[in-house]
């Protein structure tokens, strides 16, 4: 059997990297010969939850065609979103929970997709499906990478699979109380202090070809909106020198309250750009910002309504 | 629950019915509310199928919107072989054995893909997972769809599970010598004699988009490939007269013997294209046709090899 390398999304989030450790056990146990790797390095609260379950972190590549000739891709799609170099390898499975956009091949694979709140749920149920048992680490894994993804099971994109997920692994792991892990797990997330600005714009973004519009949608979760916006200035200047840098049209950054799920969203683009952001959310910007109540979910709430107002 | 479509590729073939009906079962099992339909009419082979096994075609439909705002799509994803108003529906659910191409959603969907000989042996996965018992006739259905896929197991697309799935699918459907049905099955496809070379050459005819270029790949079965090339001149006609009206820079017919598993390949289009089918199958085209001994599935041996010729 050929070596595969197994990997999410740049910037990875908790559910990428998670996803590519749970999938990679999980392809091995049924004979592949896989290794979980990772676009980037985890952030501050997947280390949290690494440093919890006593999990070494998998390691970086930006590149893969100088290694293997095969991939499978957890937790993405979209070729900008993922390794420089993806056009060069085989892409033979996915496992995914966002759109499908640009995904093309040659060849006929192996593609599951669901809309589920978190691809750890969709692995959960192919451990199922396949019979193979999941161990108590990975399984304490996958219940942070639901928690993450779902903001505790609370964000618009949890379906009842993730609810139903998140408590047979919770037993699995031995964790009695995985709401008190989780909201601890979620706050080492939220320490923004130490973070320069550019820091905080690449954190936790993705870019997405709307129409042919370049745009980079960037997330960062707190507990405390306004105390993120004392720094809205170098934000600013750091998405602006981002959008020249690398060509974006435009440049939206979501600051999200994870206690009682609300966002703020500030904009960085031209007039007509912004026009189409206001459109989207059915709002006005004021000075290039805008009030959204309920939305935390860049996938559900941010990504479709800019896509349909650039179409 | 809101009422979808479920529907096979244009120009369907046994496995697209079947997919449909089956799926639409699979579905409607599990609480959703739908109506298996064809983007055509069944072909020789699939009217002996349904006849067999009793079982009314689908509804005849090209367009979808003013019907359902939702559908489902089986045994194909590329917008250019779906229903014409494939843009204006929402795809909610695909399963499906062939690449991935031009197929772009703005939000998340359950997408189940494998690279199997047939849609019906992933369905036939689907049912086990999800506990749902398979009747008996939809049972024969699915047989008739992985014989029909496969030229009875015999095509290099075949897979382990298809193997799998057809022993177990005919013993729910209480046949007891599937191979002897097979045969009269595929036969009942192979009568071309009472068909125009306009006909011949849309029966199973696909569309795909290779690096810009327009490519129609048509395949016919038979059992006698000097009995189909008689006809030369007039399928010549028709393939020339099909691209003048339909733009495709390529049209290609593969003429596929189901006894010995050999093809002869016509190429119609312009002589840097004819030097592209050359390129891509290592042959040298004699009159515009070369013999390829052994291929006998465009998903696997003809569409990958032609792709990478034209990138």
């Amino acid at each position: 059997m050929v070596k595969q390398l197994i990997f999410g999304h740049q910037n990875p989030d908790t559910d990428a990297i998670v996803a590519a450790i749970s999938y990679s056990y999980f392809q091995n146990q049924l004979g592949y010969d896989t290794e979980a790797v990772a676009l980037g390095e985890p952030n501050d609260e997947t280390k949290y939850v690494l440093a919890h379950f006593d999990q070494k972190a998998p390691r970086v590549v930006s590149k893969v065609s100088s290694e293997v000739d095969q991939v499978m891709l957890v937790d993405h799609n979209e070729p900008q979103q993922s390794a420089v170099d993806i056009a060069d390898v085989k892409v033979t499975h996915v496992v995914d929970h966002h759109r499908i956009d640009d995904f093309n091949t040659t060849d006929p694979l192996y593609y599951r997709a669901e809309p589920m709140g978190c691809t750890s749920t969709i692995l959960w149920k192919m451990y199922a499906e396949q019979k193979v048992k999941i161990p108590a680490k990975i399984a304490g894994l996958m219940v942070s990478a639901i928690i993450s993804d779902t903001l505790l099971l609370k964000s618009p994109t949890t379906m009842p699979d993730d609810k139903k997920a998140i408590e047979d692994l919770a037993k699995l792991a031995g964790m009695d109380d995985y709401e008190h892990y989780g909201l601890e797990m979620l706050k080492a997330g939220t320490d923004l202090s130490k973070k320069s600005a550019e820091e905080l714009v690449d954190l936790d973004a993705k870019s997405f070809d709307m129409n042919g519009h370049q745009v980079r949608v960037a997330q960062v979760n707190t507990v405390d909106i306004k105390d993120v916006l004392t720094r809205e200035a170098e934000l600013r200047q750091a998405m602006t020198t981002e959008s020249m840098n690398k060509g974006y049209d435009l440049f939206i950054l979501l600051i999200t309250n994870i206690l009682n799920s609300d966002s703020e969203l500030l904009a960085i683009g031209d007039e007509t750009n912004k026009a189409v952001v206001a459109k989207a959310f059915k709002t006005q910007l004021q000075d290039d910002k805008a009030s959204l109540p309920g939305v935390v979910s860049r996938k559900k709430q941010v990504v479709p309504p800019l896509t349909e107002a650039f179409n």
